[in-house]
């Protein structure tokens, strides 16, 4: 097999076998095949396309690439969930200790933020003392003691993908559906989790502008998730403005543990809601979705889920006393408002620009060296369809000097589109897709 | 200016300006491009095109990397000829003398032969002696002296073209107009020459199968030399058959020999008349074709050609006894007719498939490395339009075994079609651009 005859295949938008898939990310693994083929062929499929079979090859692949987790002499089923990113995303820090109460251990690795987009491990990272980097063994056995860990993604995992990703981000091969619907899926089957809910997230402040290209990619990984004999369901979520209020590492934390202790933003209750309820259906836990949904519902509100979130923090090294006394929690030293320049409806966000904003305060990385300041961040005032009198606060911006506030406050204000009439705000949750 | 920004742009079919594209080979021939983002952008050029304008840019660039021949101390005026390649293209070794003969001095750096395709230099290195490799110097004396030099292309010539073109061909990127007509003329006009007839070949036996893509190749080819301020024209000309009758490196030079002693194929004469007519005609010498024809017949026709051939073999070290005596050229031991199954008209030759052949005989090379053996070929008996009895030869096999003939046999019979009816073979010259 040569590497060249497999790239022109595809520039000529032929189809590759399994075989020739299993060959060409072993040898790119192994050093056999040079970058700068990798990046053709890349290029080439961004341009031609994969097929289910291909994408479905190329994820086990890469997924055998390294360990494969397996944690049945544990626990007889698992959890994960994966978002595919967006702005004042904290649902992994409600929904993971919440479905782990109701039953379903969830062991889930994360990643970091990277441009507008926050990371659940940075978040975490906010809690004085808490540990994201886990040996296999301690993930194990957080899996086994608290039956909820949320981790760091360990480096032996799915190594091709990490190669491979790496090499994307250069060569502007990243806007893929099948090479994206593979990156994710190929770390979720070898993290060995059993039950995988998965959150497409489309809009202002999400990768895919548009649904249809959400849609595309949910089914896409739906398919290779069932494909390798995982139970896997997805939703459709609206990220046309942020969800709740808060964005930035601290201030989400703080939303986050809100949510927990049963006084969350209406739109995150319910997106967690949601996508518990089709973990528990994926495990088997619950008969249909109204059962399901009573059950989540009862877990948030006993204070079971809050409990799990405080076991997992005390079992990952985190300072329990400061989720006693959320004041201990980084703060920013400045607060400055954002104020409604006329007044009418908010008819749009572009959730981007919020996002891009929280990485100029320093509450985010441009560069994946970058260092972040966890104390930082935005919580908003209103939402689209809300009325604003001209004057009000549309935000708060959290910041580490005034300066730094005003220098953002411009972008910010110019992401608000406020109009005469009523604009009613997409549903969060468009579709489930099983 | 990022690379990964100029690749992104070319994946979404946008156009690149003059100062990227410069920017974007100067960095790329001194290192701080990586290889594996050109890959990317090439698969993406080959999959999304570039406009006239960025081809242009694009070949001047790659023309300016690295050392630009001027050789207006030397001559007012030089000549330059360029084939696509082609089996049995013996047409430099004719065109050359026969120009610089009627007053035209003509400055060639030619190749190697790679795959299917011979090459005028490998021709030219069957005769004992002759010298390829002339140091630029020597290359500009040969010019003033002689008037006429054939010489292996000097490394310092384009060097961003002989890297791209060395990644494109292991990336499957190849294959793209615009990346083809640029590698040429960056080459050509680094080479200095004012006058410059571009020969693009269609058919059986060229890298462009159909006269569409070759009509595009050589209007965009013709265009950037013109944009150069080069005087430049192309024929368009068929290679669905053999050019002459000989294919293989001395079984070419030796028809290249009768032929400016007088006795050459009528198709082989036709082209290089035309061809010649071209320069003539760009470089001043002649008032219109007819005239430009008249006086290169008769530069044929008094020996003044073949004159020019000796003294360029004589000037480059060759041995002029070997010119006198054509049986001293390499031989090869072994000469097998293949002949006709059955009665009827040659209607077809895959062309392609008796270049591979002479390469399988030893006479071409597959890689860059292997070493060739001069004497080996075939040589044509019959071609399309001729009635072939049943048993009479359709060519001769030239072999430094019967082995080695007798493996090619089957092939070289199977790239024959003799049918019941006369095929008219297509107009050797199908248009001129201009």
């Amino acid at each position: 097999m040569r590497a060249v005859d497999l790239i022109a295949r595809k520039r000529d938008k032929g189809k590759l076998s399994t075989a020739e898939i299993e060959w060409l990310i072993r040898a790119f693994t192994h050093g056999e095949i040079p970058d700068y083929q990798m990046a053709a062929w890349a290029m080439a499929v961004v341009l031609q396309g994969m097929d289910a079979d291909e994408t479905a090859d190329l994820t086990l692949a890469m997924a055998r690439s390294g360990a494969m987790l397996d944690l049945h002499d544990l626990v007889p089923l698992t959890g994960d969930k994966h978002s595919t990113g967006g702005v004042g995303d904290k649902t992994t820090l409600v929904l993971a200790p919440l479905v782990a109460a109701a039953g379903l251990p969830m062991a889930k690795m994360s990643g970091r933020g990277l441009g507008f987009s926050g990371g659940t491990i940075d978040k975490l990272e906010s809690i004085p003392g808490f540990q994201v980097e886990l040996a296999i063994d301690a993930f194990r056995r957080a899996v086994y003691d608290v039956g909820l860990v949320l981790a760091a993604q360990t480096t032996d995992l799915a190594p091709a993908d990490k190669r491979l990703y790496a090499l994307r981000d250069v060569t502007a091969t990243v806007e893929s559906i099948p090479l994206i619907a593979a990156s994710v899926m190929s770390k979720k089957l070898a993290a060995g989790a059993d039950c995988i809910v998965l959150d497409v997230k489309y809009g202002s402040g999400a990768f895919m502008r548009q649904p249809e290209q959400a849609r595309q990619l949910a089914h896409m990984m739906v398919a290779i998730g069932q494909h390798a004999g995982r139970n896997v369901a997805a939703l459709l979520s609206s990220m046309e403005q942020p969800l709740g209020n808060a964005i930035g590492n601290a201030l989400e934390v703080r939303e986050a543990i809100a949510t927990l202790q049963g006084h969350g933003p209406p739109d995150l209750v319910e997106l967690c809601l949601h996508l518990g309820t089709q973990l528990l259906l994926l495990a088997g836990l619950a008969a249909d979705e109204p059962a399901a949904h009573a059950v989540l519902r009862q877990t948030l509100e006993s204070g079971a889920a809050w409990h799990k979130f405080r076991q997992m923090v005390a079992n990952q090294g985190g300072d329990l006393t400061v989720l006693d006394d959320l004041q201990r929690l980084p703060q920013a030293p400045i607060m400055l408002p954002l104020r409604a320049p006329h007044t009418g409806y908010i008819t749009a966000i572009d959730t981007q620009v919020l996002g891009m904003a929280v990485n100029e305060l320093g509450g985010g990385r441009m560069h994946k060296t970058d260092t972040i300041d966890p104390a930082v961040g935005l919580v908003l005032a209103a939402h689209i369809g809300d009325l604003v009198e001209a004057g009000a606060p549309l935000l708060h911006i959290h910041a580490a000097s005034y300066a730094a506030a005003a220098r953002v406050a411009p972008s910010l204000l110019a992401a608000y589109t406020i109009g005469d009439t009523l604009h009613i705000p997409p549903p969060l949750v468009l579709e489930v897709i099983h």
